[in-house]
């Protein structure tokens, strides 16, 4: 059997004065002989001069000239660009880079849709009505509240069960149905898309020691562990709740394929601790693929030559990989939610 | 000019049924050449069996034998020992050996104090007052509420400004005056035991992306950034509130001397997954120098000579170096809080 042929992925532009356009240029020529292939859809005199590319109509196309240029599918800008200056005039463009990332995926033309840092506060500014990126791809993709972030490295997979909220408001929203919803999405991806077969889900506990028994706090015991008896009769491989303090340590995460957090920073403190370079966010209970670099616009080092691609390079090596196993591995229905 | 002599150290037995008996009998072996020289206050029934051991009566005895055998205090139990099931019978001669322990340091017959881990749940059970160690070490020397845990490994420093309480009471217990103290104590040990003259105090936000202004949590705004400008304004290198996620990578490590995160696990989670075995808790704001293991009792390993005595021998090291450098160094009257 003939592996599928590799669909490009696409590239959304981010923040145009952020530090999207350098890193994407820097991951064409990291990427350019290897692959994964992709198109950026964005306005080519953001590039860093210099960078070799070519407008195209299409994603096949991309693919062809891929090893010798960006494929670029081109978008106009409405004010000029500063690096490390923001525009709100150009939060339209950034936006419709986003819609047709995600149009061109749903249409099954691209792979995967990997996108680059925008600036939440300067699409407030312009009257976007989403916290950020992934909500409003779930919105695009008709799956509202279903999305479930997942910060990925070499060494630790993590999901936050509560996110871009305030400590005080994550303890004040988590819930055994919260829990229990994040887990089976998290459980369903892995095995949809990261081809393991079984995945096995490590469940932190939310206080210190995980509680110590109802010493320290109850919501192990009021919320956490009701949870893990309801993924475990629903035949999940889960177990907790852990520690949170040692539950990252090597010998511990040998021992899972995700970690389950209860708040953002219990997440993103051990994965950006861990490896701060090669985290890749991605975006699971979509309909489409979706990865991202773990950083923001860093307007404070725009158009200084200082950016790194190795996240962004990371995102597409990761989309490129899930947008395969997708492809060649078409959802039986008996696998949709256990 | 000499150095001045070291005095030995003096270990603590911990609960006899856990790890506390063959880990200093690992950490003898490890350090019967090189030092530092202490002594065990225990009951020598417990030690693994064929450790060379010798009972003596003082510390002076114990430095001068220490290269041949382990020097013990020694203490006689109540009931019989089995590892990993530890008895309440046996609270007495635990708590004692840290009474003695204390009183030899504070007397200066011993450089510092180690303690071996005790079982929280057994000294409450047998009616002990003190959540723990640390703050029987603050009444013991006659400062309570002044004690200050920090953990050091070789790669971080991390000081809790809330400790073993639920995440929700952390919430409800920072203060401004509480940040502000800490941080003293915290920047005062540093001058004066670990000889950093103008100590960088890294501040941690609360809130995922510190707050990001507000918009996630007004903690940072409301009792943060007024203690950390309470500190600048007495001298105190501050930076923060920084993002906690982002704060305890390669890179930022290199800008600060001691982290001050807001809760447990906050500085737990980063310590630990970085460096799991070379972890020491030292109590600051004592009189005398205190170091232990950063684990606890191993029940469910002790007396299978698998436990490892890595921490202890970091705890015994860290001990040595700060107790000579405060032997070396008398501290000047102006030295005391900024």
């Amino acid at each position: 059997m003939n592996a599928p042929k590799r669909k490009p992925l696409v590239v959304t532009m981010g923040d145009p004065a952020g530090i999207g356009p350098e890193i994407t240029a820097g991951a064409w020529k990291a990427l350019r002989e290897t692959g994964p292939a992709f198109a950026w859809i964005g306005d080519p005199a953001c590039l860093p001069p210099g960078t070799p590319y070519e407008d195209v109509v299409t994603l096949t196309e991309a693919g062809s000239i891929f090893s010798k240029a960006l494929p670029v599918l081109p978008l106009s800008l409405v004010a000029p660009v500063y690096p490390g200056e923001p525009d709100v005039l150009n939060a339209g463009p950034v936006v419709d880079s986003i819609l047709r990332a995600v149009g061109l995926t749903r249409a099954e033309d691209a792979g995967a849709v990997v996108t680059c840092p925008i600036s939440k506060a300067v699409l407030r500014d312009a009257g976007f009505p989403y916290p950020g990126h992934t909500e409003f791809l779930a919105a695009l993709c008709e799956v509202p509240g279903e999305e479930v972030m997942m910060l990925a490295s070499p060494m630790l997979r993590v999901v936050p069960v509560t996110v871009h909220v305030s400590l005080r408001d994550a303890l004040n929203t988590l819930t055994t149905d919260l829990i229990v919803k994040v887990a089976r999405t998290t459980a369903h991806a892995l095995k949809r898309d990261f081809g393991i077969l079984n995945p096995r889900l490590a469940i932190a506990g939310l206080n210190p020691h995980a509680g110590e028994g109802g010493h320290m706090g109850r919501e192990e015991i009021d919320i956490i562990i009701p949870a893990i008896e309801q993924l475990r009769a629903r035949g999940l491989n889960v177990h907790g709740p852990m520690p949170p303090d040692t539950m990252f340590t090597d010998t511990a995460r040998a021992n899972y394929d995700v970690a389950l957090c209860m708040y953002h920073d219990q997440a993103l403190i051990p994965i950006k601790t861990l490896d701060m370079e090669n985290g890749v966010n991605t975006t699971l209970g979509l309909p489409i693929v979706r990865t991202s670099p773990d950083h923001g616009t860093a307007f404070d080092i725009a158009g200084k030559n200082r950016a790194k691609p190795e996240s962004l390079i990371a995102a597409l090596r990761l989309a490129g990989q899930l947008a395969s196993y997708r492809a060649a591995n078409p959802e039986p229905p008996e696998m949709r939610f256990t």
